[in-house]
C-alpha cells in the first residue's frame, strides 16, 4: 500500500475499528465516515452498537469532525471521526443553547430520513415499492446518533426517527425545556452570535412564506445545515428544528470541510453548491 | 330547501358556524366536518380559531363523532361533529392509556401529514413544485387539533404538525410519561382489551418486518385507524403511533361511520375496503 | 399434493413451463400468470424469452385470459393465461380498431410503468434511492408484451417501456395510422359499441378537465382498464391511450375475473374497488 | 427606465410580443424566454398560439439561443429567443442526424415532464394532491414544442407530452424511420462527431447499468442535456432519447450559456453544476 495525504474511510460500522488500524500506517492524515471512532466511550459503543469495541485505545486519538465545534482541534488533527447525519443536526440545534445555559431538563428528537440514510444496501426495506411514500418508524424509542448528541451535549436525549419519503435529507425536531424567562429573542440572538461567521449553517426561522422553517428539500446537495426554531415562552419549552443533506453536511460534505480544514484550504473548496428550488 | 333523513356538513372553519344553524331546521340529522362544533367550550374555541364563537348555545348539543368513544350517544345522535384527522388519531392512541390510569406528565404530539390534509384549496403551498418531498414544518408549537386531544383527553397536550410527501395519511408520533412499573406488557393489555371489539382499530406493534408501527402508506382508502406503541419502561416514557386516512378515519369515512351507527346500520357499510400493498 | 378446483400460478418466467405440467394433474383449473404459456407460437417465444420452450404440446390448450375478447371460451376453460400488464393495456386500446378495419400501418407502443411491475424482487434497480423520479427507458426498441400485442391483433408493434415514478400503473400511449375518412365520432363509436356492456373498460377522452385521458394515478386497486383516444383526422393518425393498475386489472385481478367466469360467479366478485381520489 | 447592457426577459408567451419592443429600447441584448420570438413565421405562430403575431416586424432580428446550433451568430446577437424545454431536447437529439441525412419519414415525439414545467402558476392542475404520481396525457396529438422542432429539422415532426412525477426534468423519446444501412455505429459515430466539442451534450447510449439513457433524475440543477439512442437496424427505425432540467438547459441555464458567448465569457460561468446523484 502506498502513502497517502488524506484517506477517507467509510467502512462499514463494526468493520472499521478493524480495517482502521492497518489504514493509520498508510495516511497522514485519516477522515473517517464510519460510526466506530465517534463515540469516546467504549461502554456506550457497546451499549450501542451491541459489539465490544476492539480499537479502544484509538478512541482518543480522534477528533470529531464538526467544524462548528471543533475547528481549531481539526486544523491539526490527523485522525478525524465524521459524526452521524441525525446526530449533527441534532448537535447544531441544541448544542448552542446548551452553552449558552438556557436549556433546562430532557431532550426530545424526533428525526425523519430520506431513503439514502440507510446507505446503498440492497434490502426489501429499500425497495421502491416497500419504501415509497412512507412514513415508517424505524426506531421509535432509541437510534444511535442519540448518543453522540448526548456526547456533545450532556444532556439526556431521547430520539425517535422516521423514514420519509424522500432519497436525500435529514430533518430533526427536538423538544427542549427553557429556563425561565427565555424568550424567542433570546434563542435567536444565541443562534446568531453562534453561527455569524460559520460558512454553512444558517439560522432560518420566519413568520412567513413557505420555508419558514428548515426543511432538506431545498439543501439537496448542499454543505448547508439549516437551524431554526420556536418558542413557547409561557410554557417554557422550545421546539427546534435541523435540517441537512445527509450525504452532504451529514456525510461526505462534512469531511471535505474538515479536510480543508486542516489542510488549511478555503474552507468552502469543493462545497460551493447551494442547493435547487424548486426541487 | 327539502327535508333530509341526513345531511353531511363540510363548510369551511368559521363558516359552519353560521351556515348550520339554518341547515339544522331542514334534517333530522347533522353530520358536520368543519371544526366549529367539536370543542364545546367556546373560549377555547377563540383561542384556537381567532374569533369568537357565534353559535355557542349549539355547542353542547353536539355528539362527537368518534364511534370508540361515543357509539352510545352517537346511536341516538342527531347532531354529530366529526372530528380532526390529526385529532382521531392523537386520541386512539392517548385515550386508553389515559383512561387506564397510566400516564404521568405531559403529552406531546408530533403530527405527520400528506398534502390532502389542507384540503382541495389551491395556493403556492399546495403546489406540487412546492409540495414535493417536503417535510414542513407548518405548526412548530401548537395545532388546532390539539386542543381536540385535551378536550377528549384531559392532559396537557403539546402538537407540532409537518408536511411530509404523500397525498393521504396522517401519522402521529405520542410521547408520554408512564407510571413506575408500566411495562410493554401492560400498555399492549390496555390496547387490546380497549379496542378488541372495534371493527375500525388495530393494534400494530410488532417486533420484526418493515411494518412494525402503524403508517398511512396501507392504509389509503380504508377506515382503519391503527395505533402501535414502544415502551421505555427504566425511562418511564412511552412512545405512541397511531397513522390513519385522513380522508376516510379522518374524515368521511368516520362520519360515515356515525351515520351507520345513527341509523342501526351495519357499521361497516360502505367501508369495506382495507387497503393496498404495495401502494 | 391434493387435488383443487382452481390453482393460480405464478412462477416465473421460463420456469412456469417446467412446474406447470406437474399443476396440470393436481387441478380442474389452472389460472397461469407468468409468460410462458401467453404465446402460442413457441418460435416467438423462444425469440422473445431467449430459451426454447419445453412444454410446447401445452401451448394450444390455454385460453387467453381476457375476458373481453374470450367470455365465452373462458366460461369453459381449464387452463388459461392471463396476459402481460402492458400488453393488456395495448390490446384492448387496440383490437377494437384493428376489428372494425380502420388501423392502417404499422402501431407503435410506448409503457410507462410503476416500479412494482418488476415484481418485488430485489436489486439495485428497485431501490427508493434509484428508482424515485425516474424516467428510465428499460426498452428502447422492443419489449416482450409486444409480442402479446402482436399474436392479438395481427399488427405489426414496436414497444419501448419507460419506468416512470410510481408504485402501481401501467400506461400505454400507442400512435396508429387511420384509414381515410376516420374520425373521432368513428372510433369513439368504435369503443363504446365494443365496451358498453364491459364492466371493467371505460371509454375516457374528454375535452376538458384534469383526467381527460386514461390515467393510472386513479385507478390504483381497482380492475379497470380505462381506454381513451385522440384522432389527428388530416393526418390520419390517432393515439390512443390506456391505463390499468398492473396488480389488477394487468395481473391477479384479471386472473380473478377469469375465475368468476370459468365458475359461473358474478364477474366483478371481490373486483368491486373503484379507486381513490385523490391519491 | 435605465440602460443595461443584458436584460433576460420572461413574460407570459402572447405578453412578451407586447412588452418586449419596449425593453429592446433600454437593453444592448435582449434575451428572451418566452414563446414569441421562437417562431420565424407568424402563421405558424398563429397557428399554435391561437392569436396573431403583433410584433412581426422583430421576428426576423432573433437568433434561436441554442448555442450548439447557433454559437456564431449568438456571439454578435443583441436578440436571442431561447427555445422551449422539449423543443431543446428534442432539436439536439433529431438534428444532427438530420443533418447527416440518415433520416427517412416522418418524426414522433413523446416528451415527459415534470411539474414545474407549466411555471409556477398556482392551478388545481399543479395541485400536488392531483399532480404527484400523475401520467398525464395533457397534449395527445400535437405541442406547441414541436413547432419549434420543425422549424430547426424541416420534418414533419408529430409530438404528444404527458405530465409524470418529478418536480424539474423533461425527457423526450423520438422514433424516426432510418435510411438503408444505417446501423448503430453510424448513429453513435454521428452523434459523437458533432458532440465531442459541445460543453453541455453528452452521449449517453450504454448497453449494462442503470443509466443507459438519458434521464432527467440525475440531471436537476445541471446545464446538461444527455442525448442516447437505440437502432433496430433490421426495421430502419431508431429510438432517440433526450433529457434535461427544464428549468436549466431548457431555460434559465440555456439562457445563461447564450449570455456568455455573447459577452465571451467562459460558456460555463455559472453553469458547473453537475448534478446529483442519488437524487
Amino acid at each position: 500500500m502506498d502513502h497517502y495525504d488524506v484517506v477517507f474511510s467509510a467502512d462499514r460500522h463494526r468493520q472499521a475499528m478493524r480495517s482502521l488500524p492497518t489504514l493509520l500506517a498508510h495516511a497522514d492524515v485519516v477522515i473517517d465516515l464510519s460510526a466506530d471512532f465517534r463515540l469516546r466511550d467504549p461502554l456506550i459503543y457497546e451499549k450501542y452498537y451491541g459489539v465490544p469495541h476492539e480499537a479502544t485505545e484509538l478512541l482518543s486519538t480522534f477528533v470529531t469532525g464538526l467544524p462548528e465545534r471543533y475547528r481549531e482541534q481539526l486544523s491539526t488533527a490527523n485522525r478525524i471521526s465524521v459524526p452521524g447525519c441525525m446526530a449533527t443536526a441534532g448537535i447544531l440545534a441544541i448544542a448552542p443553547l446548551r452553552e449558552a445555559g438556557v436549556l433546562v431538563g430532557e431532550v426530545t428528537v424526533d428525526a425523519r430520513t430520506g431513503s439514502s440514510g440507510s446507505g446503498a444496501s440492497v434490502g426489501n426495506r429499500n425497495t421502491h415499492a416497500e419504501r415509497a411514500g412512507a412514513m415508517r418508524v424505524f426506531a421509535p424509542l432509541t437510534h444511535r446518533h442519540e448518543a453522540e448528541i448526548r456526547q456533545e451535549t450532556a444532556l439526556v436525549t431521547r430520539m425517535t426517527a422516521t423514514g420519509v419519503e424522500a432519497v436525500r435529507g435529514v430533518q430533526v425536531l427536538c423538544r427542549v425545556g427553557l429556563a425561565d424567562g427565555v424568550d424567542e429573542r433570546t434563542v435567536r440572538a444565541i443562534y446568531h452570535r453562534r453561527y455569524e461567521h460559520e460558512p454553512f449553517v444558517r439560522v432560518v426561522a420566519r413568520n412567513r412564506g413557505l420555508y419558514r422553517f428548515p426543511e432538506p428539500k431545498i439543501l439537496s446537495g448542499s454543505n448547508f445545515c439549516d437551524v431554526g426554531f420556536a418558542v413557547d415562552e409561557p410554557a417554557r419549552t422550545g421546539v427546534l428544528v435541523a435540517a441537512l443533506d445527509n450525504l452532504v453536511k451529514g456525510g461526505a460534505g462534512n469531511a471535505v470541510q474538515c479536510m480543508n480544514i486542516r489542510f488549511g484550504l478555503p474552507e468552502s473548496n469543493g462545497l460551493e453548491f447551494t442547493g435547487l428550488h424548486p426541487n
